[in-house]
């Protein structure tokens, strides 16, 4: 058992593998992802071999985190694909269990992130983050790592995760890893591979857009009101596009930002079809 | 350091503390107290010692599980006798921490149990059971005990702690132990400390109710609407006391029983004056 890597299902297993690599005394390093995994999980895997950690990647399409009218059942899942990218990453161990081994019988208790999960995504998907929050908390519990590596894509679920694990002392490190992006500056999602070939350049404007934010807030531009008409104007060049938002945001408490200065998080979330998609990029600004 | 008892404030110092057990080989008891200990507390400290566990009080009056019309600013505080008490039952760590240590600058996540916590005490404490759950999830990750003890005094609690150890896959056995009386009945609590002379035979109405009802169960009065009016009668001889609720519930699903069988949890709350009061029996009823 515990040959590399290894799937397990349950939670006694996954104890089990992660109680042998402590007893060599190995660190252990949790990648927690929906599967479909790309260039970005990858990226997260590689953070944590680096870190000389024994690897567990989670796989599981988590249920609470959509909500009805989301994409859960369309969510793709390519587990042999999964499988094989974990193993030449190096993934000592991954954990794929079922709805009942996450959610047992009974289940009823929530993690409840606070105002954080009020903004920026969160406006749009109420409950999306308690759903994050709750199988995040179940996964640190389950495998107790020593690091959970995320990534910067989802910048706001970083920032909820790394308060929820302040808050609740939990004994473990987030790192969170550097957006990883395609050769044209597609932010990598699993929820790319359901883009139409006529909407990839559709679902580039989001990229683009925040490009132009960082440019004109790099000359100085005093106005987020500008900033933002700007980006806004990139993507109105696509009508098939809806935009949720685009916000300009203090990275940590991810409030509005009134005056740029220091480090801001330009961050826009738009819809192309029934694909929604997200992308952040933060811009060092001089302090004043 | 880590002298017995020490008294540590803040999470390193007890994980220090608890990682020296560990490295010492022994297993980790966690008894969480908000302080003001009696010999039920004392029952929790004798069980983890018997266990063999390295034991750890923690001693701290949670501000989340009080509404702002509840006795948070009149709860008993008794840190001195609390540390001879611990002293003499050979408890080797109190954890005494401020409340900066366990909700920390910008804390906002909270644990938020189900259904279950919207039954008895719950339905006149909104809020109650979300901050127990929160406060004693902190304590288990701050602690990371082998085995947690709770008091069968307060049912409801264990019920939920349960519920939220089994649903968040925390990797910790919940041991709850029986209930202790005073020699007259009353069951023991911190509060008791706040009823005046003339009120004690006033507080001991609940007990003396419990016992009317489990009577009458005994000799299989199958209607629970006659049970209950029976022991708001025994209640009602003391017009100063008023009932929250006596109920007749299932010791785990806490639902009311219709027809009682099996194991029946009778459970009340009184008030007399200030000063709340729980108590419980559970009744092991012939199998129909």
């Amino acid at each position: 058992m515990c040959e590399s890597p290894l799937i397990v299902k349950t939670v006694r297993d996954v104890r089990e593998c992660v109680a042998k690599a402590r007893a060599d005394g190995r660190s252990v390093g949790l990648v927690p992802t929906m599967g479909a995994l790309h260039a970005g999980h990858v990226s997260l895997i590689e953070a944590s071999k680096q870190d000389g950690c024994y690897t567990v990647v989670s796989i599981y399409v988590n249920p609470t985190q959509f909500a009805p009218t989301e994409d859960l059942a369309t969510y793709p899942r390519t587990l042999e694909e999964d499988v094989q990218k974990c193993r030449a990453a190096g993934v000592e161990l991954i954990f794929a269990p079922d709805n009942s081994e996450m959610y047992p019988p009974g289940d009823q208790t929530r993690v409840c992130p606070g105002p954080l999960a009020d903004k920026l995504c969160g406006a749009f998907r109420p409950g999306h983050f308690e759903g994050v929050c709750t199988v995040v908390a179940k996964l640190l519990q389950i495998v107790q790592p020593d690091t959970a590596y995320f990534g910067q894509k989802d910048a706001q679920q970083a920032v909820i995760i790394r308060r929820m694990v302040e808050d609740l002392r939990m004994p473990v490190w987030i790192e969170v890893c550097s957006l990883v992006r395609d050769a044209d500056g597609l932010a990598l999602s699993s929820r790319n591979a359901r883009l139409r070939p006529e909407d990839r350049a559709r679902a580039l404007s989001l990229y683009q857009a925040l490009c132009a934010g960082r440019k004109l807030l790099a000359t100085g531009e005093p106005s987020m009101g500008r900033v933002i008409a700007a980006m806004r104007a990139v993507i109105a060049a696509h009508p098939e596009v809806r935009v949720d938002y685009l916000s300009l945001v203090d990275p940590e408490t991810l409030e509005d930002v009134q005056k740029p200065h220091g480090r801001v998080m330009i961050a826009g979330a738009i819809r192309v079809g029934d694909v929604r998609l997200i992308d952040n990029m933060i811009v060092d600004l001089p302090v004043k």
